[in-house]
């Protein structure tokens, strides 16, 4: 079939434009990896420029024209899907007035860096100010987004399309009721202190360690890579250029194994997108959720079973032997899996996790509708706090504090990353269905088959479905937390009466 | 003072196009240093992306207005200068019609195919096609930048601006005339055969050593860094983030210690430039040869120097004991410096070296104007070879075959390492002169007095003039080569009569 003049003008500034995200991802990899110190400034500016440029060729008017033009030519169910996803990313940077985004980038610059004097200062006091100026841009933006009277749901729609407050809530409302009751029940079994506590895991053998996991996984080392980042994040250029980033602790395994499981999870999905959709923004996950699904899936589900660590716990014990020589496996186990109501959302285990979660995304709404001040906000985190979990910061640092996420004006983010967690479940449920002996391939350390269902369920459908979509065609049904529940009663309930 | 309308937006598109060409520098380094295997396609096509980006928004009209424009508001001294440096880069761009850009691109990647199959079959025949394209593309070329009847000028010129066959060919000639007969007379004086011959020198060992030779000549790690390449170059994005490569050897030290020396003269170059002119034409060099001018200055005039070697080899043997414990100062100077006729320009020492660069240049005048046919170029090699070097290839890789240049179609490019050889040995004379005691501060391993030499009668000038202006400036005197057959028989003609 002959591409039509307009398909074709479109189709190569959608290739233009990813390229420029490619090379914008390898910009980001690199700040947060190799960029050196004194370099930051101008890195910030190159940046810019790309960004300027991609808005300016995404905005162009001839590209309206391209679409309407490429439509009447007559489309093909991947030509549709393409110009779908690309005509919301194009509508909803139209919609947003270069001043506001300008104020915006301002704001969110001006409000890290008050987040960052406001935690030295051990108090949110210096920081309510920029709050409250990040709110009331990401008020307007949201309405010059548009939405039916729920303002949230305008924000929510760019991390995680097609979601709603009225979809969400009920779900998030009913979660925390189930959890709360759970979490008191199961916190602080076993010893608190790790049996290795002030023995040394050397850099070396932990990194040797994650590339073995990530290669068990089947990432594709030609196609990607590991490398050291402060945060770890997954980003990249290209699904044939999939950049991992994890950290090295010597005095404990953990954010090294869970780190590049976690990632190794992302970049999985990055990895899985079909070579039809590349240069398209087909060659994408539908949302921010299901991304977090798959790092979740493979940190969570696979990584902290106990089929997984029968397999590989007497490898870890081998390339570690002077920090785990003599811990039992149900030693190292119990630490793996300890559950604990603890004030750190970043420090939470699998039952707690999205107790922290609810608590940030009640108060996003409250302070998005105006029902809750900035200068009652941290009253408002502790009374939660004690509510969801039964614990109460000391001070703002312990609280309110504690994530960088609204100091870079990021509302309705934290919601994307209880749908992983529920997303996860579902979709590995299915999969041990589907596959009938998951359990144990994960005993013999046979990753492929879970990687090679998942690449078939989810990664290489791209973004031709929405997120909940997606998830009901591979598991039969879709958001919900039954799965989720299942697998912590299973898991937690079960030995522990 | 209050900036025009015009210069603004000039400023504005010029602080563009150079962010653009930091990016392009990100993404070469990375495809040489840490890009996964499988995507070095989808680099291309970002590349090719940002290369167009840069060409349209180079050439574009209103650029012409804007120029013309704050020319008619009026300029200061460095307001002027960037503005000659950058309608030279955008005349040679607009000269050049966009299908013969193109029908070079496709040339040269279809001319290294070739030319590494001609390498595999030992064989220039097949490569014959290839270049005869090249060469008709790069008249082609030439004619559309335009000359004055001299076609390599304009090749040239787009390597070593200002430089010209009519200023440069009588000192080449001369120069080939004095190197030939000491060739003759120097070579293979002392042991062929290294005393290390067969022992390891450890990769971590000789990586600390680079990085505390970059460390003392003043390069400065918070702005750079230095990675791993298989073809080691310097680049980065901006003159603070400026990237050294290097290559580790471990049973020769030399790639890594000449290496790292050799790009760090470069990255010096790079690091010097004035705040004031960053994001602008100006923060770069002239030509290619003043900058390898930088390169050759520190590889040879520095490391290959007595003095130099009276401070590092004692350290140098410590970090290496069991490779060099035995070996005296005397010998290993002996093999930093031994000059052989030998058949390959890269293996080639400081004085046979520039023998090779005639040899090329001669070769493409010929071709260039005709006067030699591709087909009686092999043999023209060969016979040139004898004539300068007394030495004759047995095959074409070791002959004709053994620079990918001309398999990239670059003629032109060659005679600018002789003018960085010429240019080192001025300039470092002029050091000499200057600082009095260079020698002495060498022995003593303190470097940063001939750094800040360099920086500021070189670096900090950056394109304010054209190379030989600069270096008169500098030193007193323009392009010769009196400077550099000094050095020479300073240092080989003295103990070998």
């Amino acid at each position: 079939m002959r591409m039509g003049a307009h398909l074709e003008k479109l189709k190569s500034r959608i290739q233009e434009l990813r390229d420029l995200s490619g090379v914008l991802g390898l910009c980001t990899w690199d700040q947060e990896t190799y960029l050196p110190e004194r370099a930051h400034p101008a890195r910030a500016e190159q940046m810019g420029t790309l960004q300027g440029l991609y808005h300016e060729r995404l905005v162009d008017d001839r590209v309206g024209e391209w679409v309407a033009g490429a439509e009447a030519e007559g489309l093909d169910d991947d030509g549709r899907a393409m110009v779908r996803v690309f005509i919301w990313e194009r509508d909803r940077a139209r919609r947003v007035p270069g001043d506001l985004v300008r104020a915006l980038a301002l704001a969110q610059s001006a409000g890290v860096t008050a987040w960052r004097q406001a935690r030295e200062e051990k108090s949110f006091t210096g920081f309510a100010p920029s709050l409250e100026r990040l709110l009331s841009l990401r008020r307007e933006q949201a309405d010059a987004l548009g939405h039916d009277g729920q303002r949230y749901d305008a924000l929510l729609e760019g991390y995680e399309p097609g979601m709603r407050v009225a979809r969400l809530s009920p779900v998030l409302d009913a979660l925390a009721l189930e959890l709360a009751p759970r979490a008191a029940k199961w916190a602080d079994a076993g010893e608190a202190v790790p049996p290795w506590r002030g023995r040394r895991f050397p850099d070396a053998a932990q990194w040797r360690f994650t590339l073995r996991l990530l290669r068990d996984m089947g990432f594709d080392f030609a196609a990607g890579r590991q490398d050291r980042s402060i945060h770890p994040f997954t980003g990249g250029t290209h699904p044939l250029d999939v950049r991992l980033t994890t950290k090295v602790d010597e005095g404990n395994p953990f954010p090294a194994l869970f780190g590049s499981l976690h990632e190794g999870g992302h970049g999985l999905y990055e990895q899985g997108f079909q070579p039809r959709d590349f240069r398209t923004p087909l060659a994408a996950a539908p949302s921010m959720g299901l991304h977090e699904s798959q790092s979740r899936l493979w940190e969570n589900l696979v990584g902290r079973s106990r089929a997984f660590w029968r397999h590989y716990y007497p490898l870890l014990r081998h390339e570690l032997p002077e920090a785990l020589g003599d811990v039992p496996e149900e030693a190292f186990f119990a630490q793996v899996n300890r559950v604990s109501r603890s004030l750190v959302r970043t420090e939470a285990d699998e039952v707690t996790y999205n107790l922290h979660i609810v608590l940030r995304y009640h108060l996003e709404l409250r302070l998005l509708s105006g029902d809750l001040t900035v200068a009652d906000l941290p009253e408002a985190w502790k009374e939660r706090m004690q509510a969801l979990l039964g614990v109460t910061p000391r001070n703002d640092v312990e609280g309110v504090l504690q994530d960088i996420h609204w100091a870079w004006g990021e509302f309705g983010y934290f919601p994307t990353y209880a749908l992983g967690n529920l997303y996860a479940a579902s979709l590995f449920a299915a999969a041990r269905r589907a596959l009938g002996h998951l359990d144990d391939e994960l005993g013999r350390g046979e990753l492929l088959p879970l990687r090679d269902w998942l690449r078939e369920n989810v990664h290489q459908l791209g973004y031709r479905l929405n997120a909940e979509e997606l998830v009901r065609r591979a598991t039969g049904q879709g958001l919900q937390d039954r799965d989720f529940i299942g697998y912590l009663d299973e898991k937690f309930g079960a030995g522990r009466g």
